[in-house]
């Protein structure tokens, strides 16, 4: 029987665990199993249709594992016996651990609709030969329905349409695409972009059917209409992969992840930690379970689980929320609360929002307008999320408003926010939209910070 | 007389000022003096010369102050009577006040030079009509010599080569080009890359002499070396624009600066305040004056100074200094303290440093190879500075950077910062750079944090 002192199960957040592991505990001997000969970076896997022009450019490379030290495994593990501290895999090897991490991820929801079954119907798996099979095809095709127009329905539908002749069509069941992750202003600029690179986008619809004899030939909707497809995609979300912990009695929580603390700890045993799209996720702000899977707060938890280890101290504050896409050259990002889900909770807000371009003056080549929306407690003042749009800059500055969460920066704090800028690479210091959002709110709060 | 509630006097800053003032005390009336028709985005001047074409397209458009309710009177202010709380203007004019702030920036330095009068040897004053006539006066030139090699003098150098025919070389008396700015390994990638295109650099290289027969013809340096030169510009520095604060008694501190409180506000007379480059700076890490004067900190402080003038609560932490520029295409980034600041001050220190490319995969058409370098406290593990190298992306996560610093995160506090990934936008969170710095000194602090 192998012996490790840490054997860590998966894939995109098991790396980083293991990394996060072999740095806080160089002495320890680090095992990681996983089913795919090959990991795919998760969030570019829309973009293997278009952009990055296929699946081999779109890996994480081994060679991460091995200057870290930590030794890789290609198989299933079928089995862990908790007791004698024990990982059996399919072909019968056993590998015995000290402490064992589930980063196991999750696998594509597939809904119940008639003819799901059918050829040419893909659920979005990070898969490599799969997806190579659906690269492969994708050329051929001529009507693409995509159903679901969240993050991965949106992004699949930007790119599929890039260099190829073919109708593009996304069916969402709800009154607006994104609508889960944005507030309506931003989901309505993220459609019409969508829609002028020429994508079809029907929402309040739902799929009836998938159609067809044996290939798929269109898809039914709710209301009637009839759509041609030779190609289904679904996205439409994930569930947890969580079998293997269930089955060795762990604690399965909100939508059956694994129940961990806020060291990532399991509930269920101090030897077993999980961390990524397997484990239960907390609000920052509130504390309750969250379903929220993200690539970012996988390797996040990964870090804080790989440090916690053999001693845990390290704190997860629960999750933030911090995301950002890009649809047709225009980004979104959220950190945080939206107007959506800040109203859900009943919290009183006070809204600020800012324009400015992205250069300055906005007059330089390439610049972009950015739109900026941040939310405070009327009652403390404290910021408690921000929605934006624009140009590139965006990926990194909804991580200053990350930033500012994480800190509970109050509206008079990002007043004072000392920002650098720079006539090609930000807004002018006069404009700069974080900053003149927060200002807006400074009468709306007067008294209160 | 006119009489008003706040009179400014000033430029860039000036204006901020007035926004956040009328912001917090909107019944209060207005009124900004300035001697100059057109205000220039200071930061834009460089950009003039190529991206931007023309001094025109670099303009502050006016509109901001009618949209809040601020008067504008052009003309010189030539006396200030704060007995009677009265401004007389060069035409005889007088404009009364009940609080006054001085905006009223910086000019540049003219080192006593020999023949640095001659025709064709520019200072980069911010005046509209001076830099429209060096403007016209560029696309003649043949051999330009730019003294100094700080950020105005690199981004001149940069912008004014492109598409002209012209030799372009830096004279630097200091062993590198930015080095009051950067640690020695960007300044040489930055210089790397100005030589790239073409600029010619010297350093160690001082001048003794501008030659030439009332037009400038040539320069001599102390080595010996002439260069031809038909246009000389000077990118030395700045110096305070505060004669007229003097005059009316105000005390000065560090290199003739007006001496300030944490409010902004005067220390000799409670009814005026400054803010911006003739107002004195404190560093936000040991509190001690310091002469960086950035466009993005004068805005900072004029905010500060807005809200305060009728209820001074509203405290400023300190100049963190916090930039950034591009040359030749690779962007460059500094928040808080550098190896050679720190390492000056006598801070033990330990230092992170991270690679990654700034989308992900890799293989992302634009991607660009980020450069990150983070300093903390090897006794409390507080981040003291940061500074990167890369693509665009590089002007907003120096500000994530900035935001670490102004709530004194430690390295596991940012060993857990939550931020968004975007494949086309940011790294790959896996290899998050800012994040991963922090990683590398886990083991360094250990113990500490």
């Amino acid at each position: 029987m192998k012996q490790a002192d840490v054997v860590i199960l998966g894939g995109l957040s098991g790396i980083t665990a293991g990394i996060s592991c072999r740095r806080h505990y160089p002495d320890k001997k680090v095992i990681l199993i996983r089913k795919e000969g090959t990991v795919l970076i998760p969030c570019g896997i829309p973009y293997i249709y278009g952009t990055v022009g296929g699946p081999e450019n779109n890996v994480i490379p081994d060679g991460l594992l091995e200057s870290n030290g930590i030794e890789l495994i290609k198989g299933e593990a079928v089995d862990v016996d908790r007791k004698s501290k024990v990982v059996t895999m399919k072909d019968g090897e056993t590998i015995g651990y000290e402490k064992l991490v589930f980063a196991t991820g999750s696998v594509p929801l597939i809904p119940p609709i008639p003819g799901i079954e059918k050829e040419n119907v893909y659920p979005v798996k990070k898969e490599f030969d799969y997806l190579s099979h659906v690269y492969r095809h994708m050329n051929d095709v001529k009507d693409l329905v995509i159903i679901g127009g969240g993050f991965i329905g949106m992004e699949f539908a930007d790119e599929c349409r890039k260099g190829r002749d073919v109708n593009v069509t996304i069916v969402e069941a709800l009154p607006h695409c994104l609508q889960i992750a944005l507030d309506n202003e931003f989901c309505e600029e993220a459609q019409k972009k969508l829609e002028e690179a020429g994508v079809t986008i029907l929402v309040n619809e739902k799929v009836q059917a998938i159609l067809g004899d044996g290939r798929v030939t269109g898809v039914k909707l709710a209301s009637g209409q009839e759509l041609k497809a030779d190609m289904v995609i679904l996205g439409i979300g994930a569930v947890p992969n969580t079998e293997l912990a269930k089955k060795t009695g762990l604690e399965l929580g909100f939508r059956d992840t694994i129940k961990v603390d806020r060291y990532m700890q399991s509930y269920t045993d101090p030897d077993v930690y999980a961390c990524g799209d397997c484990a239960e996720k907390q609000s920052f702000f509130d504390g309750r379970p969250i379903g929220i899977m993200l690539a970012s707060i996988a390797t996040s938890e990964a870090r804080i689980a790989g440090a916690n280890l053999f001693s845990p101290t390290h704190h997860n504050c629960g999750s933030i929320s911090v995301f950002s896409t890009v649809i047709n050259d225009r980004a979104f990002g959220v950190a945080g609360l939206t107007e959506r889900t800040a109203t859900h909770m009943g919290a009183r807000i006070v809204i600020g929002t800012a324009e400015a371009p992205d250069t300055h003056p906005g007059g330089m080549p390439n610049s972009s307008h950015t739109k900026v929306k941040l939310l405070f407690s009327k009652d403390t003042g404290v910021i408690m999320g921000g929605s934006m749009s624009g140009g590139k800059s965006v990926g990194e500055m909804i991580n200053v408003v990350s930033a500012c969460i994480m800190h509970r920066m109050t509206a008079d704090d990002i007043v004072k926010f000392q920002m650098g800028t720079h006539p090609a690479l930000t807004s002018s210091p006069i404009v700069y939209p974080i900053v003149n959002a927060a200002c807006k709110v400074v009468i709306p709060l007067k008294g209160i910070v």
